[in-house]
């Protein structure tokens, strides 16, 4: 497996583009192939998700394009939200002469308001002028889509040794806010379209992007708060080489992986990346638990932005008892390890005390990237968290 | 019933006195009687916590004194923490010539590190010569017990008619952050103690301060972290006139719900109070956790902070969705309205839409109390939860 460039463009087949103007974006997305989605659990679901749920199934779960619009969420918007985000796929049918039952809408912006469909109409005719399977057309896309972030989001890889048999995976993401995995299946906490030429059934395409999700996105917290738009899109254009689904797993983890962290890396005033390591439990799930608990911490999250080892190590302490996890917690068999990239890992707590809160470990919260080990030295099973530090600027920016 | 000065100290019988000297408090209440409590459900319990639950079993749920320090939450601290929370038993014990195994201990500070023994022993000899049944015993006590609180809380009210049949309650409590409700009985989130003369069983005490406690303190969010060492003491003198448990019970509310709205009022960097009513579920328990999600939301607490009306409504709508009640949200039922100190109550959801975000309700938000009424439109429950908004400030004061 090898990083390449290119994006959403990286796969044969895919056009793109996208135009920003202000806080009005719009990306479209040209390429056809088995979809399989996952997407927000919060129950108040916005009319793009509602739609596009029932795209992937009314039309047997092929995609021909989707189209995503920033600056307006269409979320609690009643009745005409859902015709508007009906409109939206009309007008890609019009404009692409696809299907109108396989175009996938999403949207991202505040909520309830309605969109500005005289808008939407003219950017997407410049759109789809702009469309191509240059690098340049995932870029625009992925630009297109941002809200409050601060850069955009692309990753492709590519699987296999020879041409004949490589199976390349690219997908582009936005989020920065209001960003909190939910637990469970079939969740997903911002906007992310993955296009593969894989040629793997709809069954296997689900398990590997409900896999690869409950290990990224739904593992990266930069608030707490869950939107009523998250979709996560993976597209499989077919046609690549002989690839074992297990391979294909791997590389779709990685991509998520990737457009997970930089979402956490460009959390809403983000100033340090935070990645959680907690092992030593019982069950994945207590791991996974205890480490989204620890990077959504708002004490936790101002401590590291205040390079305040004491502080955060104590309420890491309180976050790992307050977090829902099964059964007793013995906190004389917890240890715990802070590394950065200005200081090498140092031992803060050891099996229920602290061992070095303000000696030689004084200068690692410094460095922008905090690396936490938690061992709950509880067992054999553990998972990784991302997310960021709280900073004014988290407030500033959501303040207005 | 009618509110009443003194605090713990209108209560007759109970002496108290405090002293703060920079971050270190400490502060001593006597009085003898049945006791109750709740404590921390953090799965990580602070020395001072598992302490004093076992005085209550121990003791058959009496208490003759409690002492309490601010500066060291006495957390985390293995072994050495429960023979330091002991000592401070034994201390009190020499001190007041009562029984040690009716002497309750509590702590609030910084998780992690061990107390400082000496100054505490200091600090007491202190304290237990400014015992008093002043006002001023109760209300140094409440300020001996601040950390990050900027104001005092205590209160105090009498139920009944004449004074034969009256029976008094006064309590002081603390906390500022790391405040987060957890569900369930037995649960509290700060430092409170509560005296009363009542002359009701232990059964009976412990039904109504969880009624309470659930209506007041588990209604309360700053930051949705929890700590190691919350817990709130009942303690009963008896010897009042006679009083029904209903009565009694609406009593220890009404002082539990002050007490918690101070807290929710003092929130760490808050420059607003909010409420938030949630009515029309079909349950409390539903009402109880739509409520605490709006309060909880770090998205919602910057919307209010920056007086943005259209941006908080939007979050509040994503936040009811995400929260974790019972069954499906219908948009479509939602009506929302909102009124301040220097604003009548305006209307700007109705239905599944918002009808004034940005119109006639464009002032409210400039007030320092902001009232949220939520009607869900499903059912016939209600509750209402109390908190402040996300700023500066609590970036401020937590990251150092």
């Amino acid at each position: 497996m090898e990083g390449i460039k290119g994006g959403l463009c990286s796969v044969k087949g895919v056009r793109a583009y996208g135009i920003k103007e202000g806080n009005n974006g719009l990306a479209l997305i040209e390429g056809k192939g088995k979809a399989v989605g996952v997407f927000t659990s919060n129950k108040i679901k916005a009319a793009p998700v509602r739609f596009t749920k029932r795209q992937l199934e009314k039309g047997e779960g092929r995609i021909s394009a989707i189209i995503a619009n920033s600056g307006c969420a269409n979320s609690f918007t009643g009745e005409k939200g859902m015709r508007n985000a009906e409109k939206m796929a009309e007008l890609v049918s019009s404009s692409l002469g696809v299907d109108k039952e396989e175009v996938a809408v999403a949207s991202t912006g505040p909520i309830g308001k309605q969109l500005d469909m005289g808008l939407i109409e003219r950017q997407l005719g410049e759109v789809a002028k702009g469309l191509t399977s240059d690098e340049e057309g995932s870029m625009t896309a992925a630009k297109a889509i941002m809200t409050t972030d601060t850069f955009h989001k692309e990753r492709a890889v590519s699987i296999g040794a020879g041409d004949e048999e490589r199976v390349v995976i690219g997908g582009i993401a936005k989020g920065s806010g209001m960003i909190f995995p939910h637990l469970g299946l079939a969740t997903a906490t911002m906007l992310c379209f993955i296009y593969t030429d894989v040629s793997l059934d709809e069954e296997a395409l689900k398990r590997c992007l409900e896999d690869a999700v409950d290990n990224s996105f739904n593992m990266i917290v930069v608030d707490g708060d869950m939107s009523t738009n998250d979709m996560v899109l993976l597209v499989s254009t077919g046609g690549s080489g002989e690839i074992s689904e297990g391979d294909f797993k791997e590389g779709l983890n990685f991509v998520c992986k990737e457009l997970a962290k930089l979402i956490a890396r460009d959390g809403e005033g983000a100033t340090k990346f935070i990645e959680v390591r907690v092992k030593g439990t019982a069950s994945v799930g207590d791991a996974r638990e205890i480490a989204k608990a620890i990077v959504r911490s708002p004490l936790v999250k101002s401590a590291i932005f205040g390079e305040r080892l004491d502080l955060a190590c104590g309420r890491i302490i309180a976050t790992i008892g307050s977090s829902t996890v099964s059964g007793d917690v013995d906190p004389s068999s917890i240890s715990l390890s802070v590394k950065s990239e200005v200081q090498r890992r140092v031992l803060v707590a050891k099996k229920g005390e602290f061992v070095d809160l303000l000696g030689i470990a004084r200068d690692i919260m410094k460095g922008k990237e905090i690396f936490i080990d938690v061992d709950m030295g509880m067992g054999e099973r553990e998972a990784t968290a991302w997310g960021c530090d709280l900073s004014y600027d988290y407030v500033r920016i959501n303040a207005g």
